[in-house]
């Protein structure tokens, strides 16, 4: 039986992505209960009609679906197993669907405990930055039984647009590990085109049009030579992010024994673009790295 | 004075691309008088009404613009300046065409050639396949004196669709080679997301499906994520063209001072794929290396 | 006070490296217990008069100063942290020795445990192969307090030439993870070096005997050039322990923010060289990856 | 017959290593004739009783056998094949002995020219530095006919220790470049050695010595750790130098065939330290390229 909007739905991690996803959720219909460590964003929920948590056990005490936004694998733990966290306190029956992009092993794990606990859950880490969770049109990658995701359908319809069932738990992150791990690389290559360009006094502006339409080609190119054109690297999916996403496709193929000679010099360059202190800036900001290694100055990159 | 129909136009090199380039210029109305050293193509022309010029120095004193279409820089410096070449041997005011993908350096010290026997040669290469050559749909990115493009418009949209003006001459080669060296980059990605979702267990065309609307899109997933699938190599751009064009691009770099490690990993990759001696399959091929790296042999990645 | 040679030593792990380290002891004059989970080092070691332990706990009881001797952090862990391990058993005042090569954050916080029970625990890491455990002229990095150290001084010499004392607890992995990633590029470098000379059509000998004495000698051109050009790489340091170190050294410099370009290279070379099929061959065997990138057959490798 | 000291030896190109070289010879009884394009290091020579060629024409007209020692293949093509070069000028029978490292097909190609004018040409590229130049203990790797080498006995040993003579014309080059490529790849290894081991807050001088009686132990480490160390490049084998060496090696294999990656990786590095503006700086310098990845500034470097 899908959960039905007369269902509450807890929203634990009221960040860039899980704020958005929250407000779409009231926005449909849906009673919302949640949770953050800071004020800030549960105040705003509040003035839309949100019902505030006070801790994870909390939300799961009032929701028979939680949704969870959470930086890394070590919070995501944190929520569902601890011992005020999601597994110990739901009602059986009870359904956990976690967009944080994590390590599938881990996910895999805590679906088996919440599994023993008579609960559910699925992972579902989406793609399409915070305008597409503000609009609702993220895509989402699915890992679960089948029964599970189609239960989650609704919630899941309320804050994503593409909504890929792509295999058994742990395979929405595989996905998205691999998705993210393409954008990396072709971030980088798109960069060094970018050096290469400047070097041989071509108008970036010209290179963007007609690369766009020619092979050389990607979403990286179209979305981002842009930023690295105007040297602008405030907004977007931050340099953090995409280097923990690296870090979790370098482990995947560790345990799996890929080699991975391009993504794994993508992961050593992202590394670089943290230590130099972008950490904080669009993914993009990796062409810095690339121009100082050409003896490009920041200055003379924003010209 | 744009150079119309009435005036002949030579065309020398008559292979994947040089022969539907030919066939479109006979087909738009244009007198053609082809050169190839094999006899194959030039009889196929001259069923279609084509003139044939014995020699290099035969189609430039019969033609007012000649395009050229010759698979390295070495062929290109021959047909131009080899004493019964064409510098020595058009008309003055006459004007070369280059489509061919050569170091930008042979391109700029031709044209300075040219200049001094009253010519104009400009650098046309060409990106959209044996398909755009046959439809007339290739891009083309054309490096040259804004006069002399001018005379060329005609001529160049009699074989290709999006004429790009991108500068003096070597500019049209700057563009090219950094397009097909962002190719090769987006293709190892997408070489390296395949082996890891295959050691994933993951369905590689359900990754298809999924990552095509997501943010790890480029030009190389959409056309060429199909083809490793299938492991069939037969049609498109050949890994040696590719080798050969990163190899132009190292040398650029080299020449500029640009330090780039993602596109000489590339390079290398490829310099192993040709190695095992692939160097006739599509660059797509470049992907039995890195399955290779990862202990998938071609049997499996067959299946 | 120095742990003496009255005093029982317990060894446990009897592989390729513990086995004669354990034997050593006898043959310095120290009681030795000893445990592995196989029955034939025990008998071996028995019949040179060694006690048996039946589990690490009985050793613990028995030992003042328990030498391990294992292949990873997880083994490590258990035989100390369990229940029936280490910590829990051996009496106030005793000794760990960890010889080795684990995660220095798994070694820092086992040592905290152990402080935790009243006991003490320094890492160990050797250098020197199965040739230096049985000559007893290992080289051995220790990282503990000074005056632990110190007391391990008696036991230290006896299995190994070199000790160095190299800071607190962790500090013996770091620079073992350190030398043993040196190792790995020396390695890969000398490899590219032999290919390229193959390829060249120079007598690798040759090329040996002439670098040997110039600024691209390395302890690996020395030790292990010679076995790439016999193609025999039945002995020594085995390519998956090499590849568990490289990890360890990734490892490391992602808790420590370091962007390690070249080493990260040489870690995906080595997953290469396990994925074909060789982790069983000394680490040298890395050269048939970069022979088969070079179309070189392990055929005409042979020759 | 051996070319003996009777014989006018000719010395052009008086750099950092031809200066000393035609000391050596002077010292040693050869009678010397020498040029170069600046003023200073002829007047050195002429004191110390040198003749002065006031052309490289001049030197070939006067000497048996002619030593050269010049930056790259471009002055090398110039000396031996222009219209008042030494293979136009010299007398039957003379011999070139080039001691200069460049691409080995140019070396190859003038020892053709050469033979058809009745002269002989080796190539002889020295490692050792401007030290081993001036103390007379160079290396030579010597390439060339059995008996021309043999001729060139004296004047090898008269400037350098170790002679090999390890092929035909060429295979010098060949030597060269490989051993070059080798300190190039173990110096970037010996730099991020030092970079973990500066993030790990490991004493960079206990480092030395210990790595130094290890494993991970190279030239490179033992030679250029303590400049890294003390962050005092001013001395030594120059990084434009390293850098064009390899080129070489690139533009080798690239002929050849092979796929080096770490070698290439090691270029990429090398165009970046020249790029940031350190060209004039020893090779060692290339560590600062490595830190700046890690977020490890110049100044805390130099601590």
């Amino acid at each position: 039986m899908e959960l039905t909007k007369k269902m509450n739905v807890g929203v634990i991690g009221l960040g860039a992505m899980g704020l958005p996803m929250a407000k779409n959720l009231l926005r449909k219909g849906f009673e919302v209960t949640v949770f953050d460590a800071r004020n800030e964003p549960i105040q705003t929920l509040e003035k839309l009609g949100a019902k505030i948590g006070h801790s994870p056990k909390e939300v799961g005490l009032q929701s028979r679906i939680v949704l969870m936004s959470l930086p890394s694998s070590k919070e995501v733990e944190k929520v569902v197993a601890a011992e005020d966290g999601l597994a110990h306190n739901m009602k059986k029956g009870g359904v956990i669907v976690d967009t944080s992009t994590i390590d599938p092993a881990v996910s895999r794990r805590l679906a088996d405990e919440c599994e023993k606990m008579g609960l559910h859950m699925i992972d579902a880490p989406v793609s399409g930055g915070t305008t597409g969770a503000e609009k609702g049109t993220l895509s989402i990658m699915v890992g679960g039984d089948r029964y599970t995701v189609k239960r989650c359908k609704g919630v899941l319809q309320a804050v994503g647009r593409n909504i890929y069932h792509v295999g058994d738990v742990g395979a929405g992150q595989v996905f998205k590990i691999i998705n993210n791990m393409l954008v990396a690389i072709n971030l980088i290559g798109v960069s060094e085109a970018l050096v290469l360009a400047m070097r041989a006094g071509v108008d970036p502006k010209l290179l963007y049009n007609v690369v766009k339409t020619s092979s050389g080609n990607s979403w990286a190119l179209e979305q981002k030579l842009p930023v690295m054109i105007k040297n602008n690297f405030k907004l977007g999916f931050r340099v953090w992010l995409q280097h923990k996403d690296l870090a979790l496709a370098m482990s995947l193929a560790s345990q799996l024994g890929a080699s991975l000679p391009m993504a794994s010099l993508a992961y050593q360059l992202y590394e670089a673009t943290k230590a130099i202190g972008l950490e904080d800036l669009d993914h993009s900001a990796v062409v810095k790295v690339l121009q100082h290694l050409s003896g490009i100055s920041s200055a003379r990159a924003a010209e």
